[in-house]
């Protein structure tokens, strides 16, 4: 049976997340986390010997998550304010008696917090960066083979120039390659906490630091040269990593969604049986950009609570620890479901390269105005060039009124116009950047 | 049995929300919400005809939320991108065969999203207000029994000048009630949502508009003039209302926490076993401030979030509509956990005049610096006041300082000194306006 | 000579705001306000005889603001932490030696500078309300205008059904309307504040309230019934109406984008020589929408500061009230250029009825399919007509299909299909929606 | 003359900011910056040879700002959406005849808009930089002056056990110095922006990579492989390490702020004459600790909008890229008002250890209630020694409880107690946790 806390096992949370994430951000994966923190501190100190192997042993054995229910946690949290009181006591009533004065040994409550949730963070980033793989890779495929594709480039909205789908895909391989540069990062900075009640370890006399370091080791996680319970620096990072991926994905997707408009149609999303309307029996919503644009939205949001919560004062903080906990959670609840759909998304893209040719043309050539303009500039100077040609640009046929005007004709033969007009000629150095954008990906690696 | 789903039933979840209003907001609560508003399509539409009676009261009767798997249609959810697709397929597979036609007549999805939502808002509102009512009453006992209690007035983090904790308590209850009238406006104001694919309600031919109205009266819900698809304002005075719920509470839990400092110790958070630390015996956490404080941090990523979620574009937008869905649940639970810790928190609240009283005395009079510097400046001037003043402030004992400077002594006697040294004395409309704080609430009604 | 401090007198300022209402924001402008303060704290006091009709007549006297250099008070500010000490200096030294006692008398610096951000609130909402009035006119013309000229509606980025380019204008009218409300409620509940040092005008002795009554009366303002140092209600009220004006103009301009983009072509914005490219001689960007869009992304986080900054502690805050400054300056700021933009677009708005018609054809009658399908729906049942018209979306032309399946065919003729393919006959209640939306904004009135 | 639109030159805007940071900011700097990149293309256009030399030195000669009048630009910026528009259109205008077509070549808007954002980053950053060097400084003249002086460290609002005031800075310290890595990352990390209309710089043709490399080099920022006019990864690493600077510059603000209150009274800012009251005489606001608060406040809402505005369409967005140009230079200006204040707020500081000797003495030893019953746990278990604790720590003299308790005293001596009293023995691993610290930042160099 799925854990019943499960963020993704809902009419909602499946549409925002993706369960293989949400598995490493439900209440029994932070409960594991939390006891993995406890059983990784008697470790460390049963091996610089602050207390009896055979306590440590003992602990560690009762380390086991099925052992506690998260529910009944969670109720006896409100009087203490955080889930790890009432579980160090039970923990500690579940420990043999001779073991019991060992338990959570020269910790605070928020050591093990802020370290389960690391942990969790580090774990839940797996698969997220999975995803991410497999949307990096997918985008790639698609600038390769589209390499040398044309589509119109559009800006402010508006049919612009030429460009290529292959360097569109160039872009959202580059924008999600580096979300994932960051996340790796941020994966490999979250670090263990081990202070004590107020940073200084005083409990575990001068094997501190040294138990602080085996403790961080056995969870593998990077140690912090000193405790960080009020420098919230690591989850800043976090935060603006996660974010990143959510701003990344998020304009795949806003480019998918809008190029597969009905209007414009250039492409859709794969997978059969997906985005059927109950009412409108035409219509395919294209529903992996949507729930991906959703997440998007709600990344600053979250981005700004971690923000803000980080500013926490003295030595450990009064609410502004508490409050990034679950703002934690969903944002790596909504970059799972953000990566896991951008993946399925790029790797099932339909692309209609004719689709894309027609919409160019529709504008009769317009939007090859600059490369005309370009090409009468050296002849009579760019700012008269751009008058000539936008003259024409307003006429029905913008290649007739080219062919007509005896001022552009002076200087362009019906052959210079028409070569000025195919858009192959105009994607300057397209094909430069996508290839560019490959071997950037490719030298940074899986 | 507890429903699996309850956001409140959580490691982590109880400490920021409240059972009572999460039992409004989890899954089974939306899905009920989901099913009221399918039952009220039918029966609306059979009181004006367009289907059959007995076709409505078929599809009612299956309108029961045990007959569905919340989980399951979660899964179901993510090809159609929102919980109704699958929810209305299997409304219909449920009902009889001549009623199926009739299941979801001329709704769009988004009709029985945004109705539930603003059901589940209003159902989950009820418990919010009656905490928040229980914090006004509180609230205001605490500014009438205190209404003439000396406390020292802190302004920009130092000591200023005398006031009382009766002013201070009348401060939160205005905050409080503030809150609370928007809260009550913004819960009058959620709209039943129905309009069809594109808000026109073609469907429903010309008896549209006569059914949404009897739709949204069968759910209690105000109606709305015309659909309100991409126009989200409803939204945003609700998101508004409960940040300012969030910040109302937040400035009492702010003002707790710090007069509970243990250098201050002039308030104390009640009941018993709460609060206590693992690793220090002596320890007394002030659990609901910090709390109250952490949500506080959270809710104005989350009413960004709706406001940004709110720009929608075309008839119904692809993202922003979903983008909604979690962060008001996120919102309304963050509500109904620090309107619930404000009311324990102040009807518990422990006050103590004499550390007040003892606090305002440790500076030595020096907090009635204006009081003297008044009393002077009619004599030698504002300036002269001031400097004079300032001087004797300086000096290790301000009383002594005042009475041994011959140029303040030429105009104040040593009984003047003291009257002006006197706190009470210089309180000037404290007490009124405790008195208008209250007399406000009181004629507000309950 | 333009102010130097006018906020839109930049590069890049006049892009997100509008020159009126900048005026009424600008270092000048808040200077008159501290100012007007100023001379209506003496004017009051002088009312109720705490000083002499002289000494207020000359603090009044030197109350304007040309006396002053912004610049230089900005310096001095900054050992003073706001630039209501600096300027008490500057005033009290500019006055006649009998009246500078009297200076300021029993103010703070927050009385002055809360009353002043009231006043210049006040006074840029009015061109911001103008603005308003006429994007509201603007968009009932639309409305009433284009009441029944068809429009394909889109739902999650494709095209689903027929409604009208009139019930799109009502929405925005509506969406307006709505945001101008809360703007005027926020306007008329913007108080003076006036509390001394902690909030009991000890200064001012027994006659505090009624200095208080009449300080804001002189300026315009409601009173408070207590002083509001840090229950700043009033300014969440303020920062919700503007960031809805945000989203409503917003709205909007996503919109007119959509509908102006060169494949879509249905609207174009209006005046000759805007929007030109440098580059690009047949580009015509849609500019207004594209700056009201912008400043429609800095809503959200600005409305989010002024929530957070909003939790304020003790009797005076030290850093919440002071990040209020400039979030509400530059929320004015921006509700002015959104309103001002939204105005002009929709004022001079190029609708082209063909290109809607032509782009609901384009499908080949597929926006229709639902329309179909409720026709066969009563004969063979809503799953069965939905299937069988999705059968025929699918093919080349539906229309065809349509009639060349004999399963339809049994129950519909070919005047029935076309009936039911024509768009005019599926618009439900949309113009009925139209009216309802007028009339509620006639009977609000302007 | 001050340039008139310094954003520190305001009535309000130097109380966030720095006028050295402000100079590269203003529209001045901004206008500069702009006229850099103009002249930078025209070089790197010259030296592959697809303009001559002649009209580069041209060009060149024309790009000095104070050419140009920012407003009048500002204005006519209107039209076109962003100011780069009317700036070539001057700047052509000014150049002689023959170079007129070369101005501006092969780039659209956004090259020029973005690249010089970049500049303006990157120069403002010098001074951000230069302000945070020495605020790390003075952080670790404070840890090492203070290493070993006790204070009591404050947990959840609440005296908790001793630490020192060592530590307290050298966790400010490792806070500003991981703000100060991400910046220094970030400013490195601002690129050149060059891709023509659509991203292929077609206009120039093969050269386009070349010009695009020697187009960065010219300006002293890096190139990017492929153009990123709707990939705004740098901007969100700049964005959050804005906001990481303005969280740990915070974090020293509250921790000051609330250290220097007047009932704890262990520091004070430093500065005569700042921070006077105009009311109360006695008073001294610790004013940089409140402006540097009240710019953290502000941080989080910005970074939320440049992560909002991120998720940008197409080729080159409509709006997106108009909201980042005004946060930016926000972002920007706060961080540097907070470098400064904080570092000004550091060197000054007033340190008191007699006050953090007293204030730890002042509960009797409660803060070492864990430090006993630690002695006492080895010999009676973990939790009969907090119990034990606990009674006594509840007592009005703890150290007079403990001595009395016969089960304690079983186990502990008098000398036994007092040593388990003494501060200096439970300080645990601040030293080592201290040199850490100043290690660290000596080993990354200033």
């Amino acid at each position: 049976m799925r854990p019943s806390s499960s963020p993704s096992d809902g009419l909602l949370s499946g549409l925002s997340g993706s369960p293989d994430v949400d598995r490493e951000l439900d209440d029994p994966a932070l409960l594991r986390a939390l006891l993995d923190a406890e059983a990784a501190l008697a470790r460390a100190g049963a091996a610089v010997g602050v207390l009896p192997a055979a306590a440590a042993d003992a602990i560690v054995d009762r380390c086991r998550a099925e052992r506690y229910d998260p529910a009944a946690l969670g109720r006896a949290a409100d009087a203490a304010g955080n889930p790890v009181v009432p579980l160090v006591r039970e923990l500690t009533a579940a420990a043999p008696e001779p073991a019991r004065p060992w338990v959570h040994l020269g910790a605070t409550s928020q050591d093990i917090m802020d370290t389960a949730l690391s942990l969790v963070a580090v774990r839940a980033l797996g698969p997220v960066l999975r995803h991410l793989d497999a949307a990096v890779d997918a985008a790639a495929r698609l600038a390769a083979t589209h390499r040398d594709d044309v589509l119109v480039g559009r800006t402010l909205g508006q049919q612009a120039a030429p460009t290529t789908f292959g360097l569109t895909a160039a872009g959202w391989l580059t924008g999600l390659a580096q979300a994932r540069d960051r996340l790796r990062q941020a994966a490999d900075g979250q670090p263990a906490q081990l202070g004590g009640a107020v940073g200084t370890l005083a409990a575990l006399g001068p094997a501190g630091p040294e138990i602080a370091a085996r403790f961080a080791a056995q969870l593998g996680l990077p140690a912090s040269p000193l405790p960080w319970h009020t420098q919230r620096q690591p989850r800043l990072d976090l935060a603006a990593a996660l974010g990143g991926l959510l701003t990344a994905t998020g304009k795949v997707a806003l480019d998918v969604g809008l190029l597969a408009r009905t209007e414009v149609g250039e492409v859709a999303e794969g997978g059969t049986g997906r985005g059927g309307s109950s009412a409108m029996p035409h219509k395919r919503n294209p529903v992996d950009s949507i729930l991906i644009g959703a997440a998007a939205r709600r990344g600053p949001g979250l981005v700004a609570t971690l923000f803000a919560a980080a500013v926490q004062e003295h030595e450990r903080a009064a609410g502004g620890w508490h409050a990034e906990w679950e703002p934690l959670r969903d944002l790596l609840h909504l970059a799972g479901g953000a990566a896991g759909r951008c993946a399925r998304l790029l790797t099932g893209l339909q692309v209609r390269p004719e689709r894309m040719r027609a919409n160019l043309d529709a504008t009769g050539g317009r939007v090859l105005a600059e490369a005309v303009a370009a090409r009468l500039a050296s002849a009579v100077g760019r700012g008269v060039a751009h008058d000539l040609v936008a003259r024409a640009a307003d006429a029905p046929s913008m290649r007739a009124a080219l062919l007509a005007d005896p001022e552009i004709r002076a200087h362009l033969s019906e052959a210079e116009v028409d070569e000025a007009l195919d858009p192959y000629r105009w994607l300057g150095s397209a094909g430069v950047f996508v290839d560019r954008a490959l071997a950037a990906v490719r030298g940074a690696g899986a």
